[in-house]
């Protein structure tokens, strides 16, 4: 899993836990066009108020992130702490302070160990390989069960170019949870403009299906780098011959990054598709699958793997969505729920798909063209085990 | 715990479970002038739409509740089977169908065991007694754990008056999930069109803070009924002399139920008192509660009993309500949590507070003088538990 002109390492430097990797780097061989979407929560952790606006100034020559502390809400001192941490990469890497983008995930309002920062960087540093951007997988996670990282490649006017993305994210259970982060690398030619162009759209039909706009934790970030190496044409707007075939395959990278995420939600048992059709309009959609997504209730019950759509039914009458209740039908995968508002009486088919891992869950309202998707899991036992016990 | 002039009776009916009190009856010895405030969810049960425009159309005789069916989604038959129930209750009592108020709780989508309630209905009606309040507040349990009733007494111009409430309500955890039932009788005379802007008033103070404006399943509703056996000179209006009082005796009533429900919240462990102040107004606040109360990693770290202040800032920064983070102080009872958006270095000391059952969260964001309150819940194992099996 590599991208030509990236090289990574990662290694437990003790930041909070003992033996667990926790800090990771990600250095480009060259400058790299960089491209960048940030939370939307009015508390932003010190690296992302260090990392926003990087993108925008210049090329970029690597990513460093830990997991253990999430600096955020440690004030002037955790910007300071920030600052200090990608000065001690810029040193080991013969680059600027500005060339180091952020990232840190891990519990708020506790001081980033910057000291064991700087103490494990030679070592750091030191290790760097094309081989291991999977340790920096497993170095970003907290609560995940397993790392997420994905490779996908492609061609662009005749030159072969690769797409690597990584992320960690876990407590997702409920949409507007997650603390996210994902940095996808490539070797293709493209600028940085277009590449924040690319990268926008892209969240919105990835990550965004899972987090729902705005909702999101003071350190969500996704990077993107574009190292070159693949020496193609440059891509540098829409137009360019081979943006739309490099566009899916970031796209592609994304969604998968982005399903791999909500499967891994904590403690989540199902992962559950949830498509909304024929509301009145796409935003009535989105309010009605992002209720019936965060509903306790709902969620509880397809943990226990039970088809009682009377919840789904009362999620969507308070979601704001117009609609007449004798309008809507339900499906889980093909089997159906509810009919015209009432029990289809398929019960037993509806329980035997509930006992899959995944299934999909579409929701007609019967009032108009709008639609929205959104992808989620169920609320456990182990949810509750993972969150009440998450500091101890 | 009775009012006079009111009479009330249940028993098992086998509606759903045997052996379990699942069927109520409360009637006025007289014209009862009724008020009610219903459900705002699109969805909305058979036994509301029965109800709903009755209070205005002439005085009431009787409440029927029923648990183990919600007759919601039940269509053309979940109405029928809710006429030929009010029927079955206005023959035994030899009053028109009109006159009888229908309340149902219990699992949506299912046909109301109207045979059962029909079969059931003679004994019922000859068990009636002005000492049997206390039965009906149990045949209308879900899984609520304890039957709620509360009763408080006044003056109206020297002639004594009570007020008994009953209610149920526990899928609570997240303030919106409520099934709520109240029912609210008085011997105090009061005019209908005055119970009803009373009854509205205090429901926005009481139970509005538990289930949040708007966000309510397909059953709610809170009944009230003044059979006028005070004899007080009548309340007709704002003006009438003793309104002020009997109003506080009502709000005293249905806020202590509210209160009842909150701490019977599904699997709850802890009751939270959640004050905002200092938004940008009420509604910033209002938002900002909202969203911290139904935040499931806030509401598991209470469960923890962990003062992980964290989540309750992300919750704050995705509320939408306007605030600068270090502007953020927050207490639990009195225990410092977050002074100036950072730690206050407390934590010894809000643990302690948090292993109490019942505590307050003070959130002030110090962005002007904008409050709201809100009672709610931790989310426990035991939520998952309950709803994870709740049909089984």
């Amino acid at each position: 899993m590599k991208v030509a002109g990236f090289r990574a390492a990662a290694l437990a430097a003790g930041l909070r836990y003992k033996d667990r990797l926790d800090l990771g780097l990600i250095v480009s061989d060259g400058p790299a066009a960089a491209a960048g979407v940030f939370t939307q929560n009015r508390v932003q952790a010190a690296p992302v108020l260090w990392s926003k606006e990087k993108p925008t100034k210049g090329p970029v020559r690597a990513i460093l992130v830990n997991s253990g502390q999430a600096n955020a809400c440690t004030g002037p001192d955790g910007l300071d702490a920030a600052r200090r941490s990608a000065l001690s990469a810029s040193q080991a890497l013969g680059c600027g302070p500005d060339e180091i983008l952020l990232a840190s995930t891990g519990v708020i309002g506790q001081a980033l160990n910057v000291s064991g920062i700087e103490k494990a960087m030679p070592e750091l540093a030191s290790g760097l390989d094309e081989k291991n951007l999977p340790l920096v997988a497993q170095a970003m996670m907290t609560t995940d069960t397993k790392p997420k990282i994905v490779k996908a490649q492609g061609e662009i006017q005749g030159r072969c170019f690769t797409v690597v993305g990584l992320a960690k994210g876990s407590g997702m259970i409920c949409p507007n949870m997650a603390t996210m982060l994902s940095f996808i690398l490539t070797d293709a030619v493209v600028t940085a403009g277009l590449l924040q162009d690319i990268l926008g759209r892209a969240v919105a039909k990835t990550f965004n299906r899972v987090t729902v706009d705005g909702d999101t934790s003071t350190n969500d970030c996704v990077l993107a780098l574009a190292g070159g190496r693949a020496g193609n044409p440059a891509l540098t707007d829409r137009g360019s011959l081979g943006r739309a075939g490099f566009e899916d395959v970031m796209t592609t990278v994304m969604a998968e990054l982005a399903r791999m995420i909500a499967a891994d939600g904590e403690g989540a048992t199902k992962l559950v598709r949830l498509a909304v059709t024929g509301a009145a309009d796409d935003s009535q959609a989105e309010a009605a699958a992002k209720t019936v997504a965060n509903s306790p209730l709902v969620k509880t019950a397809w943990f226990g793997q039970d088809p009682n759509w009377g919840r789904i039914m009362g999620a969507l009458g308070r979601s704001g969505a117009e609609f007449d209740p004798e309008g809507v039908n339900i499906l889980v995968d093909n089997a159906p729920l509810v009919k015209d508002g009432q029990d289809a009486d398929h019960e037993a088919e509806a329980a035997s798909v509930m006992r899959q891992a995944e299934f999909s869950l579409s929701i007609d309202l019967g009032a108009g063209l709008g639609r929205a998707e959104v992808l989620t899991c169920d609320l456990s036992l182990d949810y509750v085990r993972i969150n009440a016990d998450y500091r101890s």
